[in-house]
Parts: C-alpha cells; sequence; structure tokens
C-alpha cells in the first residue's frame, strides 16, 4: 500500500490549513532555533566564494500553508541579513523557496495562498520527498517540519495474516506486539535512509537542514511503553463501523496509519550511519502536547481529521467519514483520552550540514 | 480590468486540456525550428565556462498540459544531446523546468499530468509573465507557446463612455475603428517591453528564447483589414443574451476580450527597441488555420470556451456559460464564419539570444 495521500486541500471547515494549530505551535517554537542555527551554522564566505547568485531553500512535506510560509520568512529574513552583513550588496543573492509535496497535495490552495510581500521567487515542487526532486548541488538549505513521521509505503508484512507481524484489528503499532513494531521500525529507518541520501545530493556542501521530527521520549529498553491510545480509539471506531455493516471486518485488518514516532536516539543512529551529515545540534523541543493544543474533542478530532482523511476515505470510502469523525469526536469524550498521561507526543528538532566526502 | 483569469483547468469536457488541439498543432510544428534554433545558437562551450550544474528551462503560459510537455520535451532532448555531444559525461548538467502560469492556473491538473519518464526535474511557478518570476541570472532558456497575444490588462479609454476609443457594443478591436485599435496596440507595446525586460534579468548571458506568437499578417498600411469575425460573433451572442434579458446590455459595453495579435513587423520593432535581446530568427510558421483544425462548429466552439470562459464567467456569471456557447456553436453554423477567407490567423516564430550589454 503506497501512501500517496496529502493533507486535506481548500480552505473549509475540514482543510489542513484551518486545522494545523498544533503544528503552528511547533512552527512557531522552531523559529528561534533556526535562527540560531543560521546565524551560527551558515558559512557565508564559503558559499559565496563558489559564486551562489541564487539562495535556494526547499521545503519537503510543506502541505497547504500557512505554517510553511512562516518557516520560509524565517529562514530568508535570516539569511539575508547574514548575507547582507557579511557581503557588499552587490553579492547578496536572490532567494528562490521551493515548497514541495506529494503530487496529490493541493498545490491550487499553496499558490493561492502565497503571503504577497515575500520576499523570495516561489516555485512548487510535487512528488515524495523519498526520492530525488532537485537538480545536484542545487539547494543550499532543505527544511522539513512535522512530516518525518510519513512511511513512504507499508511494510507488506503487516498485511499478510500468515505473518507474526500481521496487525489484525489495529491501525497502528505499539510496543506490545514486537513483530509489528519491528516491521514499522525497519521501514521507517529505510525511508529515512532514502530521505537523506535524496537530500546529500541535492544540497551543496555546506548547505544546512533543519528538520523538526515528531518523536516520542527514549523508550530507556523498554519497548513495551510505547502505546498510542488516541490512535487505538480511531481504530476502534472504524471496528465499531464495520460492526454496523458499513464495511467489511477485513477492510480494518488491511488499514494501518502509515505513521512512525521515532526516538532521538533512533534518529541520531540513522542519521550517524549516513555520513554525508554531520548533526549540528539536535535536541527536544519544549512544545504543548497536541492534547493540550486541541483539548476540545471536537478540535482534536478535526485535526486529525485534516491529517489522515485522505488516506482513510481512499480505503474505506469518503461516505463514512462524517460518521468515523462525530464517533471519534464522542469516544475521545467519553475515554477522557486526552487526558491520558500515557501519551506523549513530543518534538525533536535537528540541524545538519552536508559534509565533504570523498567517497 | 485586470486579466487574472487562466485557461479552463480540469481535465473534463470544457477543459483546455482536452480541447487545445489547435495549440497542439503549433506546438508540433515548431518541434523542428526550436531543434534547429539549440542546435545552431546554444552555445555549449561559453556556458559550460560559467560552470552551469543546472540546466533550467521556463515555459512562461503553460497552461495546464499536455501542450507544454512535448514543448518542454523537445528542448530537454536537443539540449542533453548538444551537451553529450561537446562535453564529457560528467559535465552534463542535470535539467530542471520551471512551469510558469498564472496564479489561478490549474496546477494541480498540470501536476498530476507529468509524465512520469521525463528527464528533467519539475517545478510549477505561478504569477503573471509580465513581472519578474525568476532570480537574476538563473534560466538558460525562456519559451513561450500561444501567450503573448494576452494583455495584462485592458486600456481605460476602451471603457470610458466620453472617450473616443470607447468600444460600446463590441467585444474586440477591428481595423475600423482607429482609437480602439490603438489603444489596444500601446497596451501591448507596453506589455511586450515589461516580458521583454523580466526575462533580461531572468536569463544570463547567450541564453536562448523561443517565442511562438499568434499574429496576424503584416497589414500593407492597410489597418481596414484587421477584423476578427468569429470573435465579432461571439459578442453579437452576448448581445442576444443581453436582449434575452439574461443581464443589461452595459455589461457587453464593459467587456473587452484582453488579447491583441501583433504583425510580424510590429513584433521585430519592439523587440529591437528592448536592445536586450538578438534576433537569431523570425519567422512565419505554416500551421493550418485555427478553422481548419475546428471546421466542426461544435470544436470550435469549445476551443474558444476552454480559453476565454474563465474571464467571461467573471463578468457574466457562470450560469449564462452553457446558452452563450450553445448559442455560439449555432451562429457559427448559420453564418459560416470558420469559411470566411477575410479572417486569417498565423503564427510566427522568433529566436532570441540574450545579449551582454554594458549598461
Amino acid at each position: 500500500m503506497p501512501t500517496e495521500s496529502a493533507m486535506n486541500g481548500g480552505v473549509g471547515t475540514e482543510s489542513y490549513a484551518k486545522n494545523s494549530t498544533y503544528q503552528r505551535g511547533i512552527v512557531e517554537t522552531a523559529k528561534d532555533i533556526i535562527t540560531e542555527g543560521i546565524n551560527k551554522n551558515l558559512d557565508i564566505e564559503k558559499l559565496s566564494s563558489t559564486s551562489v547568485n541564487t539562495f535556494r531553500i526547499a521545503d519537503f512535506g510543506c502541505s497547504t500553508g500557512p505554517n510553511t510560509f512562516v518557516a520560509m520568512q524565517t529562514i530568508v529574513e535570516t539569511a539575508w541579513k547574514k548575507f547582507k552583513t557579511e557581503l557588499s550588496d552587490s553579492q547578496v543573492p536572490d532567494f528562490q523557496v521551493f515548497f514541495n509535496d506529494r503530487t496529490s497535495n493541493d498545490f491550487n490552495t499553496l499558490f493561492a495562498s502565497l503571503p504577497p510581500e515575500r520576499k523570495y521567487y516561489a516555485a512548487g515542487v510535487p512528488g515524495s520527498f523519498h526520492k530525488r526532486q532537485f537538480p545536484k548541488d542545487s539547494l543550499h538549505f532543505a527544511h522539513s517540519s512535522c512530516t518525518l513521521n510519513w512511511l513512504s509505503v507499508m511494510p507488506q508484512e503487516i498485511l499478510d495474516n500468515s505473518s507474526p507481524a500481521w496487525n489484525q484489528g489495529k491501525i497502528m503499532y505499539s510496543g506490545e506486539k514486537k513483530e509489528v513494531l519491528n516491521a514499522y521500525a525497519l521501514q521507517y529507518a529505510k525511508d529515512l535512509d532514502s530521505f537523506f541520501k535524496a537530500r546529500a545530493q541535492e544540497l551543496v556542501c555546506g548547505g544546512l537542514m533543519a528538520l523538526v521530527v515528531p518523536t516520542v521520549p527514549n523508550p530507556n529498553h523498554d519497548l513495551s511503553s510505547i502505546t498510542f491510545p488516541s490512535y487505538d480509539l480511531l481504530g476502534t471506531c472504524l471496528i465499531e463501523l464495520a460492526e454496523r455493516g458499513r464495511f467489511d471486518a477485513a477492510k480494518v485488518d488491511s488499514f494501518n496509519l502509515p505513521v512512525y514516532y521515532t526516538y532521538p536516539n533512533e534518529l541520531k543512529a540513522i542519521i550517524e550511519k549516513n555520513q554525508d551529515f554531520r548533526i549540528e545540534r539536535i535536541e527536544v523541543l519544549n512544545i504543548p502536547s497536541k492534547h493540550h493544543t486541541n483539548p476540545d474533542p471536537k478540535a482534536y478530532s478535526l485535526t486529525q481529521r485534516a491529517v489522515f482523511e485522505g488516506l482513510l476515505q481512499e480505503h474505506f470510502g469518503s461516505e463514512f467519514m462524517d460518521e468515523l469523525f462525530d464517533l471519534y469526536t464522542e469516544k475521545i469524550e467519553e475515554t477522557a483520552v486526552l487526558l491520558n498521561p500515557k501519551e506523549t507526543s513530543m518534538v525533536t528538532f535537528v540541524l545538519l550540514k552536508r559534509v565533504f566526502r570523498m567517497t
């Protein structure tokens, strides 16, 4: 099952544009640390020696805005100031920002929402960030926020009823069933490796990459602590819809959320294995949790709907989406899942520099 | 009245994608002459001395495809072969193609239709080509086909009932009323000047620009020969709809098609005035006329609908479009306007090179 679905398009009630306040909080928190990272780690002198006419930035997994515009403005303004300070006016390059997301992303909405007063030339780039999307050595800065938890594809064994990793009746992994967790983790490592290999080709030497990655805390050798009660609850709703006769129960068995939440130590190990990038900074961001940002069941349900609806309706049919998310809102209220201290979402920030390799 | 409307989006019965066979014929005819132009005029040695890692091409006014893909493939393949022949393999650059059109263009359809086997990295760039859309010196090849007949804005005097250039009851200029023609021509010259000024900034020295421009024949001092019976017929349909009470007759007075068909001599004079570009080649293409490509009234009507509907429904309301184009199809049949030898559409090809200027 390739996971080709994008965030909900448009600007309506159920759109990602209107239901991404949690992600917006993350972008706002990351602003200062990105600014600091550029000021400390962007080597203007070295870049300008290779005669940079245009400073090129790409946001991988930009969705429809407005969060991507906030992040891009921070990067453009900070880098521009640094160029202005260290070089003569005529040497300050033009800025070009590339907004990347899957081909099914609503680029029409993104383009219509571009800030009119932007100080950069804008372009949209459709395609999976697990593959090459840019010419060799053409980018100076790569950014990605709240996207590196998506898998490119669901591992086959998860869907195979003869495999010990079959995830029957569930839509998400947890630490309880090691085989399922391992299948998710293995696919994640593969996908991240593809991501870093592609970016290593696209970024110039000395180029920076800022990643804001949804994670869980380091599990301290106890993987069984990894649980996602709010996703399990969505699974329960799907089963209830099957019981109501809306679709076959087997449809729930064959559906899994293609998201994996790594933890800082695992993320670090994957990056270090790659060798094309040096970690300049890695730290857990101090972000209000998803539950605190959306304490209202309806608002929380809408946030999940904006993110997962495309995927769910592709599998179950669009006619059940209102019923599903109404039920989900009810169940969140009943079970008080948002108050569950067991569910710990957090966000890890990583700043990387593309290093020179002889091989 | 800014003319912000784009070609009809999507891939349905009335879409530009399905009703642009005439424009496709032009692209096919232009293939050989573009190939010849690249082979003769693209100075690989000079470009590679400035260490080109990426060869960047932009199509201005790309619409939703598929015509743009045919043109871009021709340019990429020809330039790639030239690099391969004249340089070592490691020096052959990556190719990046930028698809530009107005922000209201249906980029989602464009992106979904991108050829999967393309040999270039693709990006979409939203915004008017009468302004800068790219960083300085960032393009090596600019292309534009069947777009440089669009005005950026309707000249005010055309809409002013106190002006001798008021175009009452008509939706298009003709040689009969000199004031209207002059207002259109003046706006056209201004727009083309903006286009060339912007492209001169964006193209590197030695960069090429291929333009396929809808034109009329040189008028031989007799401007009154300039008429557009098929557009006049569309105007007649609008007046009939006003008479049927669909909208006020004044609405027709305040609507004008923002298109102007230059002629080779005028086009040449505008380019030469700019001085940033040298004309490498200019010639009239041997294209079957719009009428011969669409001898069927229904097909001809659909071609016009795909191009002008956005503009018309913005002014008159979308509820009248079916009635308008049904009536148009009828009238084309009745008047046999497609057989009218007076209407002479033709297409002029221009190949330009960006030259170095001291000022």
